[in-house]
Formats: structure tokens, C-alpha cells, sequence
């Protein structure tokens, strides 16, 4: 096992050498939720583990009694993200009873009325990740990795029902189609920040809607 | 004039009154590629002013003598990165001698390689900063703005070209193509950043020169 630092060597001892009453579970689950907001709203390095522990109420030791790392915190926070945040956004996209094709037209419509009504502000937390510590903690980037496959399976789904059903004309393989509509959708978020507009959302939805998805020559 | 702090307020009330030598124009230049090089490697928030002027190799004080705030340096790392990253590509991407698309396709798969033998890490400092200080600094996220608009200009002169010579058969409007075709190449290299991967590079440009710029019902 390998430490950044020795404060994370040292907190992990402690962890495993622990005695006395079990971390309490709701605990664990308030640091998570207050992970999840600091790092959206602030990133990951802004945020200290002082700030996080006063955000759910706790007190500080109880952070190492439940996570060995910031790191490992940080890798966590992903998954509690990822689980809560747009689930009924998910939802959608695992219909079976909407088509294929309108799924992802209501998925991208409603979260791009989401960023408009949030101001634009905090983004995903996926895609600030990526950039702030991918190259900084692999633990985090592996995890991002695994949400990135697991989203961008959702709509690999929707593209495959509607090639079937003949709503989709480009034949390019789902899952590239898929790789690529995530990622210029993650590229969008991040251009809508940087202009403060919807007008990249919505650039998104009419080029690859109307231009990419109907491609009869898709030869990828 | 506004500003964050009272440390800022105070700079530059000491920069506005001081006497004696003009500051240095080699250190303000060295301060700034010292700039570029430590906010590509560890981020703006992660990255002290310390740091910088140790890189730079020059005293702290002589940093207010020249920038009156840290984010009144990154708006000008902004434009000294702009202006010198990529410089070689970016002046293919206005070589009439080459077919429009041509330019496109060299231009990315330049950026391909050299992403690839610099093993995915810092990645695009305009995409970075963008989602690391966009919601905290409206000065800095204006000059993003600006950067990501001449850079999208460029792509939208080499679809207009390859839209004239018939290379490019989507109808679409340039500016709008460009606009997409730019966050879907930022997205690209968030995606690469977080697989440590070529492939979302290598699926941006099999699916955007593949089947989007081919399309030929463009009707966006």
C-alpha cells in the first residue's frame, strides 16, 4: 500500500489499529453529501478536509475514522455523485416504453435547461475532476473512468434501440457514436461555463441531432 | 475598480504610488511563462504565488510589481498561453496553400500525437481553467471566452473553405460546425485526460470527419 504523504501512512495505522465503537454509518453518508457539494461548488484541491467535516457537522477526527485519504474520499465522492446526481436523468434514458431517439432529446433538453437555471455554475463534477486531479490521484481518475463507461453506456442503449427502430440513421458502431456524444456533451458543459450561456447546449443539440445522428453515410 | 481582497486593494494602491525603477519587462516575461508552465502542471488554485515567482526565479515582491492580483496574472497567462501553445498549428490552420479540411485533419491528428507522447497529462489550459475558476473569476473567464472564440474562428475559416471546395458536404453553418466541432475536441481531451487514452481522441476524428462533416443533410 502506497501513501502520498505521511499524514495518509499515519491516518490509516491509526485506522486499522482503531479500537472502540464502530464509524458511525450516517456519518460517513453526511461527509459524503458534503463532499459531493464543496468539491462541485469549490474543486477539489480549494477544498480541505476542515471545510468538508464543518459542512456535515462533524468533527474533524471522524473523517480519517472513515476514509484513509483525501484521495480515497475523493474516489468515493464519485461514486455518491454519480449515484444520486440526474437519477431521474438515467432513469429516462433506461425506458423502454419512450423511444430510443427521444430519450436522449429529453435527457440532453431537460439537463440543458438544469445548467440554464443554475446559471451555468459547478458543472459536472465528473468532467471538473478529470481536469483538477486525473493527473494528480489515479485512484480518482480510475473511478472517473469507470462512471464515464457506465453513462456512456446509457446511451449506447438509446443510439442501438434507434438504429433499430430506424430513428437514427448513421450505422457507426452505438458505442463509438456513444464515446462521442458524451464526451462533446462534457465538452459543451465546460464551453457553456466559460461563456456563461446555454448557446454551446444548445450548438450541441442541433449539430449533433440534427446532422451527426441522421448521418445515412456513418462509415466509422 | 472592485476588488477581491484587501490584499489585492492593497497592491495596487502600492503599485499605482510606486516610485524608483520601472519593473523589469524580461521579469514580467518570465513571470508569465513560470505562470503557464506551474498552472498547466498543478491548476491556479493549487498553485501559490510563492511557487510561481520561484519558478520564475525572480523575488515575490517584484509579482505585485507587476500584476495587482493573482487573478489579474492568470487573465494574462491566459493570453500568453493562447499565444504561444500550438503556435505551428495554429498557423497551418491559415495556410491557404492547404485544402480547408486538410488543415482540419492535420491540425488534429498534430494535436493527437503530441497529447499521446505527453501521456494525456495537463492537457488544454483554456479547458482547465475553465472549469476550475470560471464560477469564481469574471475577469478570467472572459478571456477564456475570448481565446475559445478566435480558436473556433480558425476551424470556422477551414469549413467555410472545405464547405466552397466541396470537401466537406454538411451544410450546416460554419461558425455553428466550428462552435461544436471546437467543445467536442475540448471534450476529447477531457475524456483522454480521465482514460490516460487515445481512443476518445481517436473516435473524436473518426466520428466528426467520419460522419459529421460529410453529412450531407445538414440542416442545422
Amino acid at each position: 500500500m502506497l501513501f502520498h504523504d505521511w499524514k495518509e501512512a499515519r491516518m490509516a495505522t491509526a485506522t486499522s489499529a482503531r479500537r472502540g465503537p464502530k464509524p458511525n454509518p450516517h456519518t460517513r453518508a453526511d461527509l459524503l453529501k458534503a463532499g459531493v457539494r464543496a468539491f462541485h461548488r469549490g474543486g477539489f484541491n480549494a477544498t480541505g478536509v476542515q471545510e468538508i467535516v464543518a459542512e456535515a457537522g462533524v468533527p474533524k477526527g471522524s473523517f480519517y475514522n472513515h476514509f484513509p485519504s483525501k484521495d480515497a474520499f475523493g474516489a468515493e465522492v464519485i461514486d455518491a455523485y454519480f449515484d444520486a446526481a440526474q437519477a431521474d436523468l438515467r432513469a429516462l434514458l433506461l425506458d423502454p416504453s419512450i423511444p430510443g431517439l427521444d430519450r436522449l432529446e429529453r435527457y440532453f433538453s431537460a439537463h440543458t435547461e438544469r445548467m440554464t437555471s443554475g446559471g451555468f455554475a459547478r458543472g459536472c463534477l465528473l468532467g471538473n475532476l478529470s481536469l483538477e486531479v486525473a493527473d494528480h490521484s489515479e485512484l480518482m481518475r480510475e473511478r472517473l473512468s469507470q462512471k464515464f463507461t457506465a453513462w456512456e453506456g446509457l446511451f449506447a442503449g438509446c443510439i442501438r434501440a434507434a438504429q433499430q427502430d430506424g430513428a437514427i440513421a448513421n450505422e457507426a458502431d452505438a458505442s463509438a457514436l456513444a464515446h462521442v456524444l458524451l464526451n462533446s456533451w462534457e465538452g459543451a458543459l465546460l464551453r457553456a461555463r466559460a461563456e456563461k450561456s446555454r448557446e454551446p447546449l444548445d450548438r450541441f443539440r442541433d449539430i449533433l441531432f440534427g446532422t451527426l445522428l441522421p448521418a445515412a453515410q456513418g462509415r466509422s
